[in-house]
């Protein structure tokens, strides 16, 4: 065991950690006032039912021995019994410290997921949904993305992205972003639109989305640094074109607001910040620095546009999972083909390097059969919750607010008298 | 000494400083609006002046050598000086570390106490309160439980509890949340009830009391994870409980409020994720990641009837720090008696492992002790704080508000006239 | 490498981050409800620009091979590409992550500057003056003070202020708070006074500025230990002091207010604290801990007076950059000259140990040419922008705010009708 990659890790889990009233203020200070309690509890509550699972059985799920390559054993690891007596470590980590920090990943994605379903969705309906995702959707996938052949124990068979595809995807730009971003789109389309759908909808709280997006972007170097599973040169180059890339699409974004609507926003600027770090998640160990400043101000400068898509194809995706996630995570693992560098942890040439396309179509491939896989499932489970518990809270109680009628608890008191 | 477990406990001190504005925020959103900036001085006061005392003389206090397993020696480490200068080491970590890190348990355990005293309390009262409940109850309870012979020289003696009785207390569930919670239950008898005693009382800000659940359940790993004083096994397993303890507490608050009340609220979700990680405070050592799921949901099914005994007892314990951190500190301490596996660090099985009642019996003398001394020696500092300087604002003021008359500083401006 | 020191480091790199929301909130919540997204924005712009500009140039002008002690080689680590594929360590840490380290030093560093600006600058002035600033400006201050010779090539020759005069400044009093400070004044003279000058102007957001007090304070360990650039005991006892300085002066503004209006408010616990973290900064690694508690009770002493300055002399620094930063900062760097205990890891007794006057005036030296450069060059960069492209919104458009009115963005929408 090295006890600096593992003091790395275990830090890492209190930066995930805080990603999780980072994702909550991120999206609730977006929504209206009447639905900004519920939107936090949607992050809260998926993350509680997710976190649960996960230790049952989603990490053997994930991680254990494949079946084909499409999902692990779920008995292999059962209640993590077995890893706590075990000695077991990847890579100088104790097991079960990776197994903690994959569970805060398992728990993120599926919350990513709620931005979609502003104002309008059953909260019984969102967490039988978070579940059935999570099992269904984010624990294969992430066998399939994350689990490289033999890593938690010597003679493991992984999942087929990573070790057949061998598709990059350093940090979760398909398992994560594409992944969430798909599902997002599949609910979207089954509740249907908004009460507000075509009127002019304000974020109430931009304070708390800066927040918001702040602690994501603290929380987001564990996220991508901690994906190198070392403390080490890899996790500071990780974290290096991390933090670049973010600020680059900061300024993009920012400038593309300029141009577009002739003033620049503060959501704009948050929403920048996450464009960024979603589209160099999957790339924070395969392009140079300024590479990753290129990425973030190509994923930048088309998530303004990609953001508009939804009100010419009629989906309802309240705050834009699909825009900056989706679109995000698509650029980003798509500019892997065209930017990688061998110099690199990764060490892939892209197109523009002289890799070919080699490296390009196993980034297309992956991208495309994640999210094809992710939005079918997802509208099914979606629509058979639709078909039987019901999905959305009445069209009279979405107007008047679901914080007020459905969860009696307003999200704020702020009268003095 | 070892840079690994160095660099975990350094990172801690900052997961640990996240809890200040975490709980004054958890704190300050609950309360009403004309007493949210008082609120929130108390916790930023009590970590200022406790965090004064515990360098001149509080570590002396807690981990100076043992006058009879009760108080340390109070002049052997004044001010700190030996320590600076000195190359000791506790398991490869420098003492001025593991000093700091004491330090915040402290702070943050003299201010939970606080939200006993919501609306009501002159602030200097507050402060005096600190600083004697400090000096007589924190660092005294704090060497019983925490000071294990040898830990800071070699031939030091340490606490009665941690050596003599040797129940077991990973992180402080009877000298943080016991301790905090009997003395917050003094305060609120000795204050007397607000003035809204008996009217609706709704939290003023839910995002934040959403976004300090969340602040500290991120700096809670440093506090429970950082008490392995090493980056090795135990401190992931004491994170992986913690994580799972707490999702399966929200999921319980949840389900009863669903049952008792009908709805589920935000200021549920942070309250179940509170408990959850009180009630594996002194658990995340002992019982599996299984176990911690089944502490964390009885923990999240009792509390919530637990808060309601203010009602038929008639203390204003304002923000249910009896009914969170007094009585979901007992149940973890006492649930290790139950649920201890001997496949955990602390090595101990209990009641349902095989071990009979022999860790049971260590486990509820060590609460009642703690419960009894904070409890009696708090309410004779709040008396004697009444019968001199006073403890409490007019009720007019009350009424008016602590913000606007005692402090002169509203909370919010929120007015775009 | 040293994984234990990289794992601090990498860790530090998130802590850092805490910092961008600290700071904004901090703001944020010190302004008019009419400009606090303009607030917000101000520090995430200079971060996402000065965060490009490090990578493409910065580090190599602040670390590159110095032109006589005033500027680093621009070219030599331009884009970082030759720090990617170097195995090169600073003292066990990849150099790469020293360069993300003191990337957010810069940002940071240049987002305070905005205080002073609340409320009236055109935000792309605020962003030509950061981008301008941070070249001519910070990158070359920091080059004289942090460039330590031989420290990312061992034949490397750095900074006048490091290596000839050798002033301590342990993690930036001079680079950062004095250099920020100084900045702040030029700007606040050449934007003129606020509309609402001499009218009472009220924090719209008191839990916000607590709560951005509060991640700085956690970020500040970062800043303050990670200087140390290693996990060891001087970053333990860096730790210490920073600890305890920040408590004593949050007691010590306090008390001020008390003394001098009656009452103690939330802002002056926050504005305490941060003038405690912006004293010790300089000092950290050369006063005791109880010298860190009489540092920290000075600086909260003067400080509350100091803010008022700005009235005394009629420059408009709407949130007391100067007040807390400069008088702050100028207080840590000259105690260090008589405080300073050769017990601690700077190893320089100061006059009050027997040091003499040597190290006092070498403070005084650095923390006048600090000021007085970046005051000079700050003033010319405003002045150049106000007779181009125009420094300040109109009059009427400040007056009706500057979110409503440039961003369009109003930061709160809280009407529940």
């Amino acid at each position: 065991m090295d006890t600096g990659t593992t003091a790395f890790m275990l830090c890492c889990i209190i930066g995930l950690t805080m990603m999780i009233p980072g994702l909550a203020l991120f999206y609730g200070g977006m929504v209206s006032v009447k639905s900004s309690t519920n939107m936090m509890m949607m992050t809260f509550g998926a993350v509680a039912i997710v976190g649960v699972l996960w230790i049952l059985f989603g990490f053997s799920m994930t991680f254990g021995t494949s079946y084909g390559g499409l999902v692990g054993n779920v008995t292999e690891f059962l209640g993590m019994k077995n890893l706590m007596e075990s000695q077991t470590t990847i890579s100088g980590l104790p097991v079960t410290l990776f197994a903690l920090f994959q569970a805060l990943f398992a728990a993120i994605t599926v919350a990513l997921i709620s931005g979609a379903a502003a104002d309008r969705m059953k909260f019984a309906a969102w967490m039988v949904f978070a579940t059935v995702w999570a099992v269904l959707v984010y624990f294969p996938v992430a066998h399939w993305v994350f689990a490289f052949n033999g890593v938690v124990t010597p003679d493991a068979v992984g999942g087929w992205i990573a070790n057949n595809l061998k598709a990059i995807d350093f940090a979760g730009g398909t398992a994560v972003h594409i992944n969430a971003g798909a599902a997002a789109l599949a609910v979207a389309i089954v509740l249907g639109k908004g009460a507000s759908w075509g009127k002019l909808r304000k974020p109430h709280n931009v304070p708390l989305t800066l927040l918001g997006a702040g602690l994501l972007w603290a929380g987001w170097y564990a996220f991508n640094g901690g994906s190198a599973l070392a403390a080490g040169n890899s996790a500071a180059i990780v974290m290096v074109t991390t933090f670049v890339a973010t600020c680059a699409a900061t300024l993009a974004w920012l400038a593309v607001e300029k141009i577009k609507d002739g003033h620049v926003t503060g959501v704009g600027a948050a929403a920048g910040a996450i464009t960024g770090l979603v589209a160099i998640t999957p790339a924070c160990g395969s392009v140079t620095p300024v590479g990753a400043i290129i990425l973030g101000l190509v994923a930048g400068a088309i998530c303004p546009y990609a953001v508009g898509l939804k009100e010419k194809f009629g989906y309802d995706d309240s705050l834009d999972v699909v825009g900056v996630h989706l679109v995000g995570g698509v650029i980003g693992t798509l500019l892997i083909g065209f930017l990688a560098s061998d110099t690199m942890p990764n060490k892939i040439n892209g197109l523009f390097y002289g890799g070919g396309f080699d490296q390009l179509w196993r980034q297309a491939v992956a991208a495309g059969a994640v999210m094809v896989y992710s939005f079918v499932i997802a509208f099914v489970i979606a629509f058979v919750i639709k078909k039987t518990m019901g999905i959305r809270i009445p069209t009279e109680v979405e107007e008047k607010g679901i914080d007020a009628h459905v969860h009696r608890d307003l999200a704020y008191e702020l009268e003095y008298a």
